[in-house]
């Protein structure tokens, strides 16, 4: 496209090099347009991706990659990376079905150093690169650019206090973009920083709190916005160093919008021979005024109107059904907290926060999973009733702590599991497809699985008022699945649909949907297929089992992995009461589908109601 | 008995607190006896609990538990408590079957206020239940006793910031134990503190930088010594306040062996209406000559003579197989570096160690299994071959790292996971009955499991050269089983036994010796069973799935978690062959097993050959 002549010109990667400062702003203003332009179509994480276009041209102008490794934290920050690392072809593809990834996958390009997805894990995986290029004897650079929200999980402190120790050379970007912050601190941060004299911190402590005390409106609001915890981490940051501390140079803040400054600042950072911080202020949201002024909207968008900023409104969803009802039980239950991990919108918080937080029975703890799951069995053990709602993905980072706090002395939490199952266009890294088989396999963990927002309400209420120990309800991004009338469906423990057939279908959550699709097309042959419908899929009500072993034959449909499933456990169960039929799980043989819609996912993976009718006609018909 | 005179007296808990400062000196040195005395015959963890004995005793006279709550990290200093609680009488059963766990559990008493057992949950824990104090208007104390080591775990950070900014009350003992680094080095810091300004760190620093250089020999070892990790935190508690940078007040250091210094300070941070560190200065192995000058040696023991202080020589186990292999490999193969989670030890890496540290091939990162998984990724990303030697339990830590960073790229990493299976003494919190269920479900994960230590060989032959992704060795505690020469056994991925029977037993790892124990009792009694011992276990390979499925019954013996186990996965393989015969599971079905001998444990859950020879012969004779 013409308007695209800079980025097209460049052949890359290094082209950038080439470049003179007024080229670079203008390749600057070119990515950008070209962001707004993919992700109005194809969505993605805008203010992130706007915030880095200088920061990353920087990267590009002192760095060669692949020689020189770049680590991008939690990578949804890797667009205009990806742009100047010849992928600018492909990047109208991006979170597309058979498109690049909206994240950093060496797989994809060799100019990716490493896999990003989960945050907080970027400086393990740099410290691991500079470490064996330093044992192998190869003298280029490892980068790690990380968000200071990443700063609020614990992982990046262990890595911190090895990286610092080792000594090796190896060069982090902090990427301070954090805009709850107001402006005004942001700019008098920078100005005492770059005060900054050798006694340092200490005075600049004072002085930020005396300078805070001038502010009039802000300093209220200021206050409150501190209780955040990234909030908090910044606080950290600027009362003492910490990263000096920890064994690192400090370099910085410097604009991160300033690309002669970044330059040289990075060109010092790789001319230190040990480990450094630079500390770069960055604009979430730079250079497209409706994310400047929202950029927790902006974070994370589903398509949107380029000249309007109007978002794609998203509809109903488990989470906003969760939130609300959640709103609800605590009016009634005094008793009932909620915790999320820097996810109270995703998670369908943002009502319950309103009302019942701060200080009180809301906590963001930040990207803290393990705690989080602790903190929940503390106040649980302190007679509370707190949930956790949680991305699916994300509560991998919770497992030990699910089991040693809270399942040994079955303390009763509430996991409420989102985005359980396919997740669409995040792809790999987010996938909430192991979550039935690691809560499943601990004992006294309660699992629901709801399909319908009756389910859910349902679920809720086992699990907050018939359930001792951990109990989870996990629930998929986006709606209900419809549920036809007709069947007399209700919510309860299982449901059971019989039409005279010696074959049975089972499933449980969104798959059953796929299940339900496959009956129907399977009567259109004239073939008849019962349906079974878990709903508390762990442990197996002992009725599904028995109901189940009258049949000849078993399909089990299920959206998560094989291996350690709810379908091998059903299996099992029938095994147990000596079922002599025929069973076959049709489940999900290889979880790292990349980013495609769920229904294309549910096609990939052989879930899809007309896949299911046909394997079960040829098996049992 | 006649020498426990104040301790058998005490109306507990609280008695000590009717104790004179002299009576309580006495009643230190009686329950020191009583460790001595119990710990010599039991095992357990002495150094640790002899160094916070006069600890123990200010608590319970500065506080009123179980109303308020004393949260023990890890917990294996937990003895003097549980002496001081009301379970005296019982002390001598300590990690003994059907008596006291070695750690706090709730379950055992309502003075112990939360569970521990793995490292730097303590903070999350006491936060919630502090924050549920808050939200019910209780005013008792919640205090949390946190060793330095915990201070390599990220979970702890996590619970810093989130504690930091609450604003509850909450009092965290940080005890100081580290006998690491040279003990001038203590005072001296101690010294400075104690003298410490409000302007405060930042003059400490240069203050012991400057007292540093003057001390003439110790200097050098210093600098080594810093290069651990739990030494990096205590350079970073000194060079700075990281607490009070968490929103925490700091009081401290107070000598951890004088009661009424501790009683002050204690009293102190009760006072204070807000998150606050007592930093205790305390002496691993305290009171006992040897222990106090070898702590390391003696902080896990298993029985010891009390009067020469000669240990039970551990005998020839998995772990130091491993270790001996791995320095062997490591001498051919530059590539081949190690990475232990603070147990470099308990992991046979000693040898290792000596002759590839540090700075070179050897990575004891401290208590961060998290960074340890993928720090491994980014030196395998990087050309090397890098194995993560780590219990089982602990490797719950590092789930969504071995998913998420290692498993979605197929980054070559080799996990050496020890005390896999039954641990025995340490009881609840440290089975390792769930890794073959987790490894499993985690595609192009390939997982052997060992009974012999020429499987072990074969098992690290295979996994450094012939796997790629994560390829995981999982080998039980203490030493291989006796495998019949009759049989003709030769280590390979599986092997089969055949007798001329109907009926196949399979299993795997340590659990292949029960097997083969049933088959010779069923043999005895004229009955035939042939066997089949898998040895990669994920995946299992496909000629094992095609052998079984000749047989009428297969019953398979497992010592790990039923559900998700290997045992449901041989099931829904030979469902997929169309396998018409009666498969039985013996796994386990609660793996949460109290501290008992593995034997006994082995009892317990139907796992002897005893029980499998008697279930296959009612099942299928």
């Amino acid at each position: 496209m013409a308007k695209y002549n800079l980025l097209n010109r460049l052949e890359l990667p290094g082209g950038v090099k080439r470049l003179n400062p007024e080229q670079q702003k203008i390749l600057c203003w070119e990515i950008r347009q070209k962001l707004l332009h993919t992700l109005s179509e194809n969505g993605g994480h805008l203010a992130s991706n706007l915030g880095v276009v200088e920061l990353t041209v920087a990267l590009h102008t002192v760095f060669d990659v692949p020689r020189d490794a770049i680590v991008w934290d939690v990578g949804h920050q890797c667009y205009a990376h990806k742009m100047l690392t010849g992928r600018l072809g492909a990047f109208s593809t991006i979170r597309r079905e058979g498109g690049l990834s909206g994240f950093p996958r060496p797989g994809e390009s060799g100019c990716d150093a490493f896999i990003a997805g989960h945050a907080s894990t970027s400086i393990s995986a740099a410290c691991g690169l500079a470490t064996a290029k330093a044992l192998s004897g190869d003298r280029h650079h490892v980068v790690a650019v990380v968000g200071d929200g990443a700063f609020t999980g614990g992982m990046i402190y262990e890595a911190l206090n090895n990286a610092g120790r080792t000594g090796n050379r190896l060069i982090v970007v902090l990427n301070d973009n954090d805009m709850s912050i107001s402006k005004s601190v942001g700019s008098l941060a920078r100005y005492l920083a770059s005060k900054r004299t050798s006694e340092g911190y200490l005075n600049l402590k004072n002085r930020v709190e005396d300078a805070l005390k001038k502010i009039p409106v802000v300093g209220r609001e200021l206050r409150d916005v501190i209780s955040d915890s990234k909030a908090a981490f910044r606080q950290l940051l600027y009362h003492s160093n910490l990263f000096e501390d920890f064994g690192f140079d400090y370099l910085g803040p410097v604009d991160g919008h300033d690309i002669p400054a970044l330059v040289q600042a990075l060109r010092r950072a790789k001319e230190l021979e040990k480990p450094v911080v630079l500390h770069v202020n960055t604009v979430k949201g730079k250079g497209y005024a409706f994310a400047e002024k929202n950029p927790a909207r902006y974070h994370g968008v589903g398509g949107f109107d380029r000249a309007s900023g109007r978002l794609k409104v998203p509809s109903e969803s488990f989470s906003s059904v969760f939130g609300r009802e959640l709103v609800l039980r605590a009016r009634r239950d005094h008793k009932i907290c909620a915790i999320t991990a820097a996810m109270e919108e995703g998670t369908g918080l943002s009502a319950f926060a309103a009302e019942f937080g701060p200080k009180n029975r809301f906590f963001d703890v930040g990207i803290a999973e393990e705690h989080a799951v602790t903190f929940a069995c503390g106040l649980a053990a302190g007679g509370m009733k707190p949930v956790f709602a949680v991305y699916s993905t994300f509560l991998q980072r919770g497992f030990d702590q699910i089991i040693h706090d809270a399942s040994i002395e079955r303390q009763h939490i509430v996991l409420a599991v989102d985005r359980a199952g396919i997740v669409g266009e995040d792809g790999e890294t987010h996938q909430g497809l192991f979550d039935a088989a690691f809560l499943s396999e601990i004992p006294g963990v309660t699992v629901y699985s709801p399909a319908t927002y009756g389910d859910l309400r349902y679920a809720l209420d086992q699990a907050f008022d018939c359930c001792d120990g951990v109990a989870a309800v996990r629930y998929p991004r986006g709606g209900e699945i419809p549920m036809d009338e007709r069947l007399g469906y209700r919510p309860g423990e299982w449901f059971h649909h019989r039409s005279g057939g010696q074959t049975l279908i089972v499933s449980y959550g969104r798959a059953f949907g796929e299940a339900y699709g496959a009956m129907e097309l399977l009567a259109s042959e004239g073939k008849k297929a019962d349906l079974l419908k878990l709903h508390r899929i762990s442990p197996i009500p002992d009725a599904c089992v028995q109901l189940a072993k009258k049949y000849r034959a078993i399909y089990f449909v299920e959206e998560g992995v094989r291996q350690g499933g709810i379908g091998e456990h059903f299996l099992d169960a029938l095994s147990r009461v000596r079922y002599r039929g025929r069973m076959t799980i049709g489940a999900v043989e290889n979880p790292f589908i990349p980013a495609m819609p769920a229904d294309s996912a549910f096609r990939r993976c052989g879930l899809d109601a007309q896949t299911v009718a046909r394997a079960i006609s040829v098996l049992y018909f």
